[in-house]
């Protein structure tokens, strides 16, 4: 982190553990940080660090904190499983000043949310960083995590799979798809990874799939016009869970361009069942 | 039809009213035909025609009465909703030796099954021409059936979702997609259309997609890859009834390159509930 060392660093975090992870691998690189706590998401041990916490709506307050420390670099990472309610949210002047702003963003047919989040945080005079460049262990390297590497069916269904998610990154639908023995069984759009993995079990449950031991891969691939920063594709313990479940062989993603949340515990599970997940260099195979 | 005109047509009867519907084409174009329904398969409908009916494994008895009344092409056409039992199957001489051909096409790695059974017909000595060339009112032709057809907002996802349906058709995954008001929210793998359909439908009830009024559009398109002699991408009331219910504005298929079965009925019910069927120009636009 050459040239950022010693600059303080805000960390607006929401639930989960990966806030507090990314506040040590930026204390271990010497950077003074805060973690500003989304009320009612944020886990409790960002305690840990010099902290705040923020209500929806508080961006005054919030201005305030990050000014105070010269914060000029922030983070925006965790869970957010409440939305927030608008009606009741109370604004503060900082809020009232942006909403403008907001409502510009809100009806100039801009779709992606998190990409006005990125250009208000910019209009504010701060600058958004990825969680995954300041601890770039939370992304999945290049070659296999863990134990298990795939056998040459499994690679052929991570390719396979991967020109599938790469495929319908490129006509903004989803970012995930399944591939068992060379055939493309599921693809993502609205449902979201979770219910298109359900829907593999299901079809697996019915008899309209079939396979015997483990076969076929999950691709999880970010969308060309994806802003990695505030939203990268993400593996965890839950999707290795369902893998398992499922009797899939593996898990693919881009190499730099995906996480993997709760590592200990999912590269643990995926030694423990046999299961592979690994890396492909980016700019591997996509469909012609 | 110049050329056929005369020639004897076989028409090799699944399930369903198509198979009278192609024979009364050809009858109209001056055609003999002799229909061999399917044991178990085919609608009694079929007696009004020259006809006979086929065990599965009577190839021998199927080429006696095709030779009988020179019949060189053939129509497959109809539902098949038995699969056949292999075990139990009779085969008769002409079966037999067959086999052989049969066994080598299962095990070259050909997983296409309907193009198998297209060269098994070459090998012995016919020629399989699509139900649609018989009676091309089978297909969609270019615009609107019916009364509706789509207003701004249609006709732009009509095109988002036929991009979608020719992208996962060029990965070899599937022939449908949806979306609405701009946004690809389902795509078609092994679950198949109505199972997509079902999918939509969930996630608008669980407030996961949400619309008001009738929006979006269910586009259904070849694989450049299929062969649209035995397998035409189908839409019929089935498909409309499931667009009605779910709230769809709209289907879109390739004009000339999808079949609507129970036309009469299924464009009564777009046009009392509003919704559009359109044959879209081929060759339109697809992903980059």
């Amino acid at each position: 982190m050459t040239g950022t060392s010693g600059k303080p660093l805000g960390i607006i975090a929401g639930g989960g553990p990966v806030p507090r992870h990314v506040a040590n691998a930026a204390t271990r690189d010497g950077r003074p940080v805060l973690i500003l706590g989304i009320g009612g998401e944020a886990d409790q041990t960002i305690e840990a660090f010099p902290h705040a916490y923020l209500q929806w709506g508080q961006i005054g307050r919030m201005q305030k904190l990050l000014n105070e420390r010269d914060i000029e670099e922030i983070v925006l990472i965790g869970n957010i499983n409440i939305r927030p309610d608008f009606r009741s949210m109370k604004l503060d002047l900082g809020a009232v000043k942006i909403v403008p702003k907001v409502l510009s963003l809100m009806t100039s047919g801009d779709s992606d949310l998190l990409s006005g989040v990125i250009k208000i945080f910019g209009e504010l005079g701060y600058i958004v960083v990825g969680a995954h460049e300041i601890a770039p262990d939370l992304t999945v390297g290049a070659g296999p995590i863990g134990r298990h590497g795939p056998d040459a069916a499994g690679q052929k269904d991570a390719e396979r799979a991967m020109i599938a998610a790469r495929a319908i990154g490129a006509i903004d639908a989803g970012q995930a798809a399944v591939a068992i023995n060379g055939r493309i069984v599921a693809l993502e759009a609205a449902e979201g990874t979770d219910a298109m993995l359900e829907r593999v079990a299901a079809l697996r449950e019915k008899g309209r799939l079939r396979w015997s031991g483990r076969a076929g891969v999950l691709a999880k691939c970010a969308k060309p016009q994806q802003d990695l920063r505030v939203d990268m594709p993400t593996i965890g313990l839950k999707t290795i869970q369902a893998a398992v479940d499922i009797g899939l062989a593996g898990i693919a993603v881009e190499a730099g361009r995906a996480m993997l949340m709760d590592r200990a515990e999912a590269t643990s599970l995926a030694d423990d069942e046999g299961l592979f997940v690994i890396g492909e260099p980016s700019g591997g195979p996509s469909a012609p």
